[in-house]
């Protein structure tokens, strides 16, 4: 596969067309961005601990049968993913409460909560990505009930298979973010990345912070973070 | 029934308690406050006007078969309720973009929605009552799933009844927020105000703002406007 014309430059990633109209080149950027793109910073190493994270997690859970994008990772910060077009939400699975769900509903951060919850966060960067009900989803005609109903129930799945994973090297699942696409059959598939970027994750023993929150926060090293979740995950960060 | 003890002054409204440990005492203030609370002003008459407005759209209600807390009006700006534990859910229903809603979807303000849609708001000033979900609700103990749903069902009852209730006098309906209270057998009960405070209500033919957002908005005179749908509603003003 050959990278071919760049198509979309995010935050983190940046897309290129193959000569495979169903397959996309991912290339994992070395930005950190949060507070909605305010907060900026390059971090050598970030990309390739990304791409190696998210191949790691994308893996595990094909072989618990949940299908994704990913199709294989091509070099250290680089991977093929199949091409979808991605449905504007983003899905929240928390298992305790921290970030905006604590302010929100002014919990103390680290609150278990009773069961996971779910939430939908309209994905546009304009509006600052609230939060929306599955009646605001109808409003904006962004998603069909179907479809909400697989991402309800594909994204507590994922939860039920990461959080062991997690559990058993000693890190607390507390949230994480997932983003979904429909691919050429109309299917809806699991797309993005799942990493440190996208993820709460606890040490379980000390609380420390190993995911974005470092960066968000001036908590310390963030690449020395994400090697410590690659590590753990069974990755080579090298 | 005599003015007990003053028991709680809210931002609109003031509650005493009666002889009768299950009916209060609500006085309708003249204070006008906006973004919870930051914009604040005496205003002359509000308190009679919205004592009067609510009185006749529960009294219609009623008549409908939708029970309230109302019991009766008892001076200009004085009402006997029953009372309830107010259940701290903020139930919204909108019939048309506007206010928040317009802004977290990137709505223009005045487009229909297909249908009715309901929201839930945390009723907590200190957390500058927040949208919540379902799931937020259950996490928060705030409400069984069965109140959710009798809020739910109950909201969307009120709106089919007084939709056509301003139809009919040219004015529409834009959205409105409902409060419910739990009373002394357990049941679920409509209560607090349905006022012009309390609902978005534009001239169906001018689209001129006939409610509280002519105050939010410096618009002009807020008690023409209250006057002008006391009237149409049939309620005396003086
Ligand atoms: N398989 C896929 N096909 C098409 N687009 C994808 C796929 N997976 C992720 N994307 C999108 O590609 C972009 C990835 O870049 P990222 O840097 O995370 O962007 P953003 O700043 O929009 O979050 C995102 O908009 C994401 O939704
Ligand atoms: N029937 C009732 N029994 C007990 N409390 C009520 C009843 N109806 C309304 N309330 C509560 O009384 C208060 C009314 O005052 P208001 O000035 O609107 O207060 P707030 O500033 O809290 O909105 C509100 O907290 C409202 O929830
Ligand atoms: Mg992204
Ligand atoms: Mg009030």
């Amino acid at each position: 596969m050959n990278k071919g014309q760049l198509l979309y430059e995010g935050k983190a990633k940046r897309l290129y067309a193959t000569e495979d109209d169903n397959i996309l080149f991912v290339e994992y950027k070395d930005s950190a961005t949060a507070f909605n793109g305010e907060k900026k910073e390059e971090i050598v190493g970030k990309g390739i601990l990304n791409n190696r994270i998210t191949t790691v997690i994308f893996e595990k859970l094909q072989e618990k049968g949940i299908a994704s994008h990913f199709v294989k990772s091509l070099s250290a910060n680089e991977q093929l993913v199949r091409k979808v077009d991605i449905i504007p939400i983003e899905v929240v699975v928390r298992n305790i409460a921290a970030g905006s769900l604590a302010k929100r509903l002014g919990l103390e951060e680290g609150t278990s909560l009773a069961r996971p919850i779910v939430e939908f966060y309209y994905k546009d960067d304009a509006l600052g990505d609230p939060l929306i009900t599955t009646e605001h989803i109808d409003v904006l005609g962004i998603a069909t009930a179907q479809q909400v109903q697989a991402l309800y129930e594909s994204s507590l799945r994922v939860n039920e298979v990461l959080r062991p994973i997690f559990e058993e090297v000693g890190v607390i699942l507390v949230d994480f973010k997932l983003e979904y696409g429909v691919d050429g059959e109309g299917e809806v598939l699991l797309a993005d990345e799942i990493s440190p970027d996208t993820c709460r994750l606890w040490d379980a023993e000390t609380k420390r912070k190993l995911d974005k929150d470092v960066f968000r926060r001036d908590l310390g090293s963030l690449t020395e973070v994400y090697e410590i979740i690659l590590t753990k995950l069974g990755g080579k960060s090298s």
